[in-house]
């Protein structure tokens, strides 16, 4: 089906390694445990990176340091030094300081916060760095291995966007993988992205009846709410626009100085974003003025504060990672479906970087609470592992002489 | 001008009272003191009453007893037990528990939470009970006295609610007096009535991106909330709608499953406070069908809680407790300004009971606030007591050979 990956399969350096995956999948599900037992909390990811930069060194890569944002990362030097192939996994997890993170074991199954998301991940990563160093391959392309920061919630994908904007790195990358949830089934070649905001509307508060007539930040709040409500937002490419939180207020017995509410604008499409993000801006201008105009004493206004931004972009279905990974995953007995979601993969994808978010294999649950869980049952866990390893040597590429 | 006052003047028991005023006015500011720092947070009231309850039995009245809500009372019998006048004061502040409530003196000013709002209020009527024990008189109506409970905020008048509705005398007054405020200028025969509601819009809930087209309570809170910024509210009688206080939601990627706002309803008219409790409920009901037809993933609802209910009326300006109380002000020199304002006499007056709200006289400021002061610079303070004296015992009448 691929000649790309036939090659790979017939290559006796990826066999070795595919060998080497096999006999150290123990070892993997120790790391997991081990690495998931370090918290992880957002914004506090220090000791984990330090822990995952020591592993990097002892699986073999090269120049292993942390980033001036606090990645771990570490090279497999390619033949040719090439754009690199970036391979992630990110090292936060949503739980905060003085979660119990203390690991459960039943059978095959390991149950513990962040556990699956995305630990899991980081020692698939870790296992594929030693099966390559131990094998001998030499990539055409560096491959550049990172344990990343702030891929959750308020970080904001701040990790990444260093990474592929600031860091050293920042230009030099060809390809992007974020090995990121569990199912090997779903390839991630679609960025949700997303804006949100806290959008304030503040007066000058007063006396709900002595001070009536003064404006009330609560009627414009009411306006662009309702305004937000009745936009006609487009099923393709998929957008939607939900308030999600509100707040404001002294007593009830006054007129508030401020309210507020919490907008997630999320589109696959960064054009269609941009243009939600304008509309939801027009309507913020229009509730503000027809207050002001409404009510004579005092002046509302209205203060967006941008709490989240996390850019849309898509890799194209015939692009090569694409096709190579679709291949990878179906050597393994796979059938892999194209998906959007919101991943590290964002950030490359926004910039036109050929970038997937591919599954680290093996089964699991309840991601993001405190019952998280994941079966690391070897058959179906070493196929996960492999498809990875297969998918990102594909776009280093090996010299068939190597 | 007024025969009742005249007369009233020029009676020796009520020329023997007012010298014992004259007389008593340091031991009344030692009252406000004592009565200020024992706190009486809302709901909080008992410590405070039973002092005062003890302090009506030293004043001589008779049938001294808490009510079946807290309210303390005692009477000072007519001779005909006619429907009896009620002289309240409020015993609760708006103050919370371990508020410090210590007062500080700088010359006849005296500094503390709740000196004067309303605790000056029960100093003064006290000093009027021992004026008219002292002096003789012997009403034709019984004066019933009355330290109430839950004057302020969610206390939502429940103490006099309870005296003219439940309690014992209900049915038996005739003419009720609230000493509230300081300002002897300031006459109140118009209830400003209120409803107070939480309004809360409930839904599924879900996620933001993968659950969008659920409906959101958040969008009908909108549309309510734009309707009513929208409303047309009468200028006379004045009426106000203000939006007070919102909440609600989880995370900024969760559709909430309940977001509210707290309204606060007034209006000087029972009928006007009616026709925009109804347009409220209306528009509620209208924003609920709006977005459940919009979205067709489960439904949202709305409930209203109701948190405050103040009944409006007045008291027609030709009654004679307007008529005395204006001449018994005018004889003390002062020139009454009549208003409307929310008060304990928001009861009587809903229950077309002939009421007042009558100044404790003095002067003072930052009512509300931990800042709150008094002056009781005696020949104002004194003046404002009399002035209160006289109405109540134009109200209840004495005979000329008492």
């Amino acid at each position: 089906m691929s000649d790309t990956i036939d090659r790979l399969l017939a290559h006796p350096r990826v066999a070795a390694a595919r060998v080497h995956l096999r006999a150290g999948h123990n070892r993997m599900v120790e790391e997991i445990v081990t690495l998931t037992e370090i918290p992880a909390p957002p914004f506090a990811e220090a000791a984990r990176a330090a822990a995952y930069l020591d592993m990097m060194r002892d699986a073999g890569l090269a120049d292993c340091t942390l980033d001036g944002i606090g990645n771990a990362t570490g090279l497999v030097r390619g033949a040719k030094r090439e754009a690199a192939v970036v391979v992630a996994a990110h090292l936060d997890t949503v739980f905060p300081a003085g979660t119990d993170v203390t690991v459960r074991r039943e059978g095959t199954r390991l149950f513990a916060p962040g556990v699956g998301d995305d630990t899991r991940g980081l020692a698939v990563n870790l296992a594929i760095m030693r099966a390559i160093t131990a094998a001998g391959i030499v990539p055409r392309r560096d491959i550049l291995f990172v344990g990343d920061v702030g891929e959750e919630g308020a970080g904001d994908l701040r990790g990444i966007r260093h990474l592929l904007t600031e860091g050293p790195h920042a230009g030099r990358v060809g390809a992007f993988f974020t090995v990121d949830g569990l199912d090997s089934g779903n390839l991630v070649t679609e960025a949700v992205g997303s804006l949100r905001y806290r959008v304030r509307f503040t007066g000058p508060g007063g006396h709900s009846w002595l001070d009536f007539g003064t404006v009330n930040p609560a009627n414009a709040l009411g306006a662009f709410a309702a305004g937000l409500a009745e936009l006609s937002l487009p099923q393709t490419p998929p957008t939607t626009c939900s308030m999600t939180r509100m707040g404001g207020g002294t007593s009830v017995n006054t007129i508030p100085e401020e309210v507020w509410v919490d907008l997630d604008l999320r589109s696959v499409s960064a054009e269609a974003l941009d243009r939600l993000d304008a509309e939801m801006r027009a309507l913020a201008e229009t509730a503000v003025a027809a207050e002001n105009a409404r009510n004579g004493n005092g002046q509302v206004a209205v203060h967006l504060d941008k709490i989240g931004n996390r850019p849309a972009g898509r890799t194209p279905p015939d692009a090569s990672i694409v096709a190579d990974t679709v291949a990878a995953l179906g050597a393994l007995g796979f059938t892999p479906r194209l998906g959007a979601s919101s991943t590290d993969a964002n950030i490359p994808m926004s910039l036109g970087i050929p970038a997937v978010g591919i599954g680290s294999g093996g089964t699991g649950g309840r991601a993001h609470t405190l019952d998280e869980w994941i079966d690391t049952a070897p058959e179906l866990s070493l196929r996960g592992v492999e498809a990875v390893l297969l998918a990102v040597l594909a776009a280093a590429g090996i010299d068939d002489a190597a």
